[in-house]
């Protein structure tokens, strides 16, 4: 089956903003066991966006466009495609409805121009939007295809924003998709995560063990980020799911220490779920990172029940006097040293009472470097009570953003070992 | 002049990873006066990628090719498309030479493998990657046009990996376009941001306004993000910086207040500059945000002179005991209430010794709403020495990642506010 993307936006192009879509809509389906043919972003020109979508019916089963539904001047997908096909576009009346409530509830004045948003292309199917105003449109449209069986291609249109597609994509596409296009034999997927280990490590390390496996159909991926590598195995037919077993459990030999989950899991939220199993607490002390670890944490719905709270202690004066960090010891070994990552993690943990502590200390330029201590140098700490508090050294030279990412990837790494490793 | 991008990777497709190339790589290059026409993401198929660079070498002056030039085995975009074109791949000893030392450097052992990205098509030229080990490549490429007059279309294939692609866009690809194709008229471009406005407000409020400008040939645009909107204003020619100045100040006069910055500022940025400005510092102190609000201001350089810390006060304990609010304010309005993020952000202050705190206390969800107090609910605060505190109560009813940035944006607004209106 194929299925193509189309993403309409000139400010796409232009990179004003990020396109998440492929993302999240790629990873949705894919885990359904649909997977994208292809992607295409294109301009807010009627040109464009009527070719790509011409040409995309003319080779996949199912054309999904995201964008262009508003009721904003560069909004045209809808009218466009209705003239294309010649789907003459019908007020409808409950989504007239929707829209007027949708702004006296918000206590907000209706500009007219919203209502355009409740034209619907003559034999759409329409997908309410409970989240905003304009809904999504499902059309079977006739085309001529060459490579394709008899049946029509569908093309549905959703609107661009985030949290009016997303919720969209789960509560109508995917049923929509499942029952229009059922698979014909069972699709499973298992992602293995990992850590501290390089992607071509883990390349040499598993590729000959799994190819038998991998002949006798299962598809295996490999994906790298800042510091992380996951590890896919998908397939389709009856055996598949002893087939990713065997090959998990054959990975897991070779690398199952650095591997700290599965899925959609995270770092944190294999930290989080641990503490909360282990009714124990954590608390940061955070200099360089200014917060991005306790904003991991706390981005895992539930961290309020053992993320006690942190101290971004940025400037000396807070080390010491927040938590008390002795002067003689910043003025001995200055401020990123592992004596200094120590105290920290100590008064972290002192301070909230928490039975754990991360600490961060580190120089993420572009200034601040020495030669010594150059620009990407970071100790990191740990204390949990009754323990004796350890320290690591690591060393990221790049730009501030992948700095930050790649330590606190690293902090949580730290903590977890820990939580797995104790009993 | 069309310009293509085409990335490749199935975890593109499959959702694994982010594509932050098209957006980084769109603005660079529209910041330069060169729009992209199109882009779009194939898989990692020899089928696929050929394809997709023949079909784009017929359209466009300039393709660009994102990843598959490193040493694992999904890497095979520089083999096939020498291949494809019949440029066979030679080794190139300075390149041997830069992985081996990379290396070297780094301590680590270097596998056989990743010498295969020291091979170079016949007559290729070579973008140096001083991040990374595999170089980019530019070819000028014979190819039958039927749009275009007679000069060869380049094709550029760089590497995936961002931390080594975005340095070499800006070393060596832009000033390879500039020389390439020259533009014929002069380019200029600016954008205004703002916050606290929707999109349709700003584009009713500007639109008829603008119109005798874009008349003569300004192009506007505009796009929304999380509790934000850029105005984008450019065009080509002699005049148009005059026009684009006309433009900015007809939007300033209408919509000014909302304006919080231009181009690549963000509010972050302007709040820090503005700080470096004053001699002022600031303190943070954060409830449900959970150090989110930190991470911005850190994540701007230079924030080290202006940031003096923040506490990350997750547990009312902690209000209490770090931040010395009430326990009597906190069992009389609860935590998410204006009195107790006042006193959160007089705490901040007065236990920083910053001029400035901000707070914020709310409910992220998905758990934790009442009737009165529903998910989504915050309280944001700002205390400046010698001036009364002050408090709003926001709503942002979303997922948690939306609530965090939206509540970040509008606190650093409070204090941009702040520091602009103060003399």
């Amino acid at each position: 089956m194929q299925i193509e993307l189309i993403n309409t936006g000139s400010e796409l192009l232009l990179g004003r903003v990020l396109n998440t879509h492929q993302q999240w809509i790629g990873k949705k389906l894919a885990d359904a066991g649909y997977i994208l043919s292809s992607q295409v972003t294109v301009p807010d020109t009627a040109e464009s966006i009527c070719d790509a979508v011409q040409k995309a019916l003319g080779r996949a089963d199912l054309v999904i466009t995201t964008g262009g539904l508003g009721p904003t001047s560069d909004d045209i997908t809808r009218e466009k495609i209705s003239a294309q096909f010649n789907k003459p576009l019908q007020k409808n009346e409950a989504i007239v409805e929707h829209i007027t409530s949708f702004f006296a509830q918000r206590k907000r004045p209706m500009p007219e121009s919203v209502l355009v948003q409740a034209l619907v292309p003559e034999g759409a199917l329409v997908f309410q939007n409970k989240y905003g105003t304009a809904p999504g449109l499902a059309m079977s449209i006739p085309s001529e295809r060459s490579n394709i069986g008899n049946s029509q291609p569908w093309l549905v249109m959703l609107p661009g924003p985030p949290r009016e597609l997303r919720p969209m994509v789960e509560t109508y596409l995917l049923p929509f998709i499942q029952q229009q296009f059922p698979l014909k034999e069972e699709f499973h997927c298992r992602t293995l995560r990992s850590t501290g280990i390089g992607e071509s490590m883990v390349e040499d390390l598993l590729l000959e063990n799994l190819r038998p496996l991998m002949e006798q159909g299962l598809d295996l991926g490999f994906c790298a980020r800042t510091g992380q590598v996951d590890i896919r195995l998908c397939g389709y037919g009856p055996e598949i799911l002893q087939k990713i077993a065997k090959a998990e459990s054959l990975i897991r030999s070779e690398i199952g220490k650095y591997i700290y989950g599965t899925d959609d899991d995270s770092i944190e939220k294999s930290v989080v779920d641990r503490l909360i199993a282990k009714a124990q607490t954590i608390a940061v002390a955070e200099s360089c990172t200014g917060g991005f670890l306790g904003h991991h944490i706390t981005s895992i719905p539930g961290a309020s029940k053992v993320f006690l709270g942190g101290f971004l202690t940025y400037s000396n004066k807070l080390k010491e006097k927040v938590l008390g960090v002795e002067s003689g010891t910043l003025g001995k070994y200055g401020a990123v040293s592992k004596e200094v990552s120590i105290e920290m993690a100590e008064g972290a943990r002192l301070k909230s009472e928490a039975d754990h502590a991360l600490s961060i200390t580190g120089i993420a330029g572009p200034e601040g470097g020495t030669e010594d201590k150059p620009v990407g140098t970071v100790w990191l700490g740990l204390s949990s009570i009754g323990r004796k508090p350890i320290a690591i050294r690591k060393f990221h030279p790049y730009d501030r953003g992948t700095f930050k990412q790649a330590t606190v990837n690293q902090a949580l790494e730290l903590i977890r070992r820990r939580l797995f490793q104790d009993k």
